[in-house]
């Protein structure tokens, strides 16, 4: 676990600002700890004048003294060697709701004494079996024990050494042991990586971390404490890129889509017949640079979504396109991570899928019918983002279109559906009770539209009260996105 | 995480028969797996020809094939590279209640084009960030992810591709990219080393593998799956010792007690002085051998505990011993470990801890009123075993007397102390209730006696419907108890 760790690879980072936010994390986590009884041990073993006593410092600078412990433990005494070995770290053990940071313990006294031969064969491998024994019996009463280990080269160990011993305040703390350790090295590894292995279970793992450089260290640790907790409180993981590191455009809003824009039916049909031909040329240009494109329209019921994607569909080589109608998942499809049924349809290069309804009803109609929790749909605008992301550095073209109308003009179009026999079968009760929700919807698609509009993946407003004007523009759009993209490539 | 891993270090142990129970453990597990909806993926890397294919025929073997699905990912056909690289991955990802077994993946995958210089730093690094995302993701969505790395060393692999190679129907197996793995050991070690170290989070952690003997890594494989599975169900982490592995005495049975054993008063005095000269003497023996003793008193109530540790202490240098009371734990007991209370009573090296009740009320009273759950008090005889063997292997003498008496003798002393105004105080209703589970309480005396009736730290019971006769025998099985151990010390 140790040697060849690949230390001093200094990682980039403002981590001095990561350290506030992580610690402000960790201090948020306390009363969720002790809501749910979590008690949580944090041994913190490693190398002597490795920092342990600084990271100790660092995790708990923002946390509530009621609710953790530190204890250092020094080499057992006299008095304490009258009991077992496994008392002290018994006895020192937090209560349910309570961090206890242990500045070394049960690993730092048994390799020092194995080092020292002060422990047979037979001792120590006792020593594993009573630390096997102890780990097991927190875990299984509930409690979170992690183990970090804080790893420096043989030289970086003697240069803080020699500081340390250099000046006479800090003298004392560069103790015999730490240079034993330190002229020893490559021994002592061996002792550490030995009682690392045989201490490594499903419920106690080893992490072992790179502490040449204190803030560096600081920050994984906190971090790895961080999710470790956030684990056994069985909160999801977080990305570790916080939401707002998102190159995110100008914030779109619906209020703001001039829905007056009009076209007329005969410099529609012009236009149309120009584009189409542009298309598919273009589609074939995508066809032979093997670039893949991603369609995705959403938008309100009656908006037009179907006579809009017919229209772009109808300039494609159909080859090279596919259409792809999102209804409600499948149950095959709900067993699994919801992003999966996405995967599955998406382009490969050379190809155009087209979505009706896309991995966006995640944060609309999942969200507004209860369909997730909170906590899901509150991350999947990261996970989207993190999805298309994955796509586009892949080199796929992804074009988002909300394909938008008023309030009214639903109104209207569902009406004439309902007063036309032929056109009946496309209005159901659904509809009409998706648009008691308008309101609920409104906020929900401003607030995706926000969140989700990034630059590699940008939504667009489609105004489409005019559906030949909606309809002109989509092709518009999408003929200048492939564009860009054939001209990057070139 | 690999280089200086201790490799080819063989374990003792039957791994054939182990694994045999391990693979019934995992089948067993799969119902629950189904029934809580979790989703498992078991993704399995390691050297070329370091036995992934053989590891998974291994764990599969009792398994359920409508519960679990094995995928190997070979090196992506051109097909494939249309696609971005998560896809392959996430489309393969099982569905809830189901176990996928990947032999190798994103890891070999990466790695290989890293060796090969397909991968740019930037393209890996992206690379990296795509697989924390995937894995980040399927945690968040509930997903337990395994993660395990099977190693061996240069040579080991250099013979084992040798030896394929060298058989027509095997030389297939022998890759050309094992081949360049084995040529390049230290730089390909290097490159698995950053992306183990790169990819390592607290909800998919990488777990290594000694790979050199085919049986021993499959039980600990397994061992570590089946651990790592029980952890996600929250079901408790079992003992590595069997139960039955602890050497128990024959089993007592409180039906086989002979409660008709008496002594007359004379003899008692007599005897009683005697002994209580001879007690005294070994206390001082005691104290400067330096050895500690903890003995144990439990029995029905009104059978003379408290007449019987009166006796015996008295013999006793007060500096020397400790009668320590078990009552109701306190609010801060509770909110510990249940053992957690014991230890801090421990009598240190020369001293002598008298426990009235003790740690056995969680296999008594705490089972029979329901203040823990089934699992906790099921879990309890391996924890209390282990407990005690901590204690012994110290050096402790742990003597653990059952103070047992006949229902009716019960009921006439319970109704002495009715009757006499001094002893009134004796009894309570609390007293009265508990006689009337005296049949409930019965049988899970018998099962605490047959299952912690350990060869290290026995049971005896003691037969007190003669309050004499039971305090000399305690008191002569005490005096047995330490003149054996004085005289192994000596």
């Amino acid at each position: 676990m140790l040697k060849e760790f690949p230390l001093e690879q200094k990682q980039e980072g403002n981590w001095k600002e990561e350290l506030k936010g992580l610690r402000l994390d960790l201090s948020h986590l306390q009363q969720p700890v002790k809501a749910a009884g979590l008690p949580v041990v944090v041994l913190i073993e490693g190398w002597g004048a490795a920092g342990k006593g600084s990271l100790i410092r660092s995790l708990i600078r923002e946390l509530d003294p009621r609710l953790f412990q530190v204890v250092s433990m020094s080499e057992p005494g006299q008095e304490e060697r009258r009991w077992p070995f496994l008392k002290r770290y018994c006895q020192a053990m937090p209560e349910r709701g309570k961090v206890l940071f242990l500045d070394s313990g049960w690993m730092n006294d048994t390799v020092r004494e194995r080092l020292r031969g002060d422990l047979s064969d037979e001792e120590y491998r006792r020593r594993l079996r009573s630390v096997e024994r102890m780990e097991r019996q927190l875990a299984a009463d509930g409690y979170l024990v992690v183990k970090l280990f804080l790893h420096v080269s043989q030289k970086t160990q003697r240069q803080r050494l020699e500081k340390l011993a250099g000046d006479k305040d800090t003298a004392w703390r560069a103790g015999e042991n730490d240079w034993r350790q330190n002229k020893n090295y490559a021994r002592t590894l061996e002792v550490f990586e030995d009682f690392m292995t045989q201490t490594d279970r499903p419920w106690a793992q080893w992490k072992v971390l790179d502490a040449t450089w204190g803030p560096q260290v600081q920050c994984q640790a906190a971090l790895w404490l961080r999710d470790c907790i956030r684990r056994s409180l069985k909160l999801a993981p977080q990305a570790e890129t916080p939401a707002l590191a998102w190159p995110l455009r100008e914030p779109l809003h619906l209020d703001e889509a001039d829905l007056s824009k009009h076209l007329d039916k005969e410099r529609y049909q012009k236009e149309l017949k120009a584009c189409r031909e542009r298309l598919e040329e273009l589609h074939n240009r995508l066809y032979r640079q093997k670039v893949p494109v991603a369609i995705v329209y959403e938008g309100w019921d009656a908006a037009g979504k179907g006579g809009n994607i017919k229209r772009l569909a109808s300039a494609l080589d159909p080859r090279g396109y596919e259409v792809v109608p999102i209804a409600a998942p499948t149950p095959e499809e709900l067993s699994h991570h919801y992003l999966w049924r996405f995967w599955r349809r998406m382009p490969k290069t050379g190809h155009i899928a087209i979505f009706d309804r896309s991995w966006y009803g995640r944060v609309m109609v999942e969200r507004l019918e209860g369909f997730c929790s909170p906590e899901d749909w509150q991350r999947a605008y990261d996970e989207i983002n993190e999805f298309e992301s994955e796509l586009t550095d892949f080199g796929m073209v992804v074009l988002k279109f909300w394909v938008h109308i008023d309030k009214d003009t639903q109104l209207q179009r569902f009406q004439e559906r309902q007063n036309d026999p032929e056109k009946q079968w496309k209005i159901t009760d659904e509809d009409w009770r998706n648009r008691e929700k308008w309101d609920q919807y409104e906020p929900a698609v401003n607030e995706m539209l926000r969140l989700t509009s990034t630059t590699f993946a940008p939504w667009m407003i489609i105004e489409s009260n005019s559906k030949e004007y909606a309809r002109l523009k989509t092709i518009h759009l999408v003929i200048e996105a492939i564009e860009n993209r054939l001209n990057q490539k070139e």
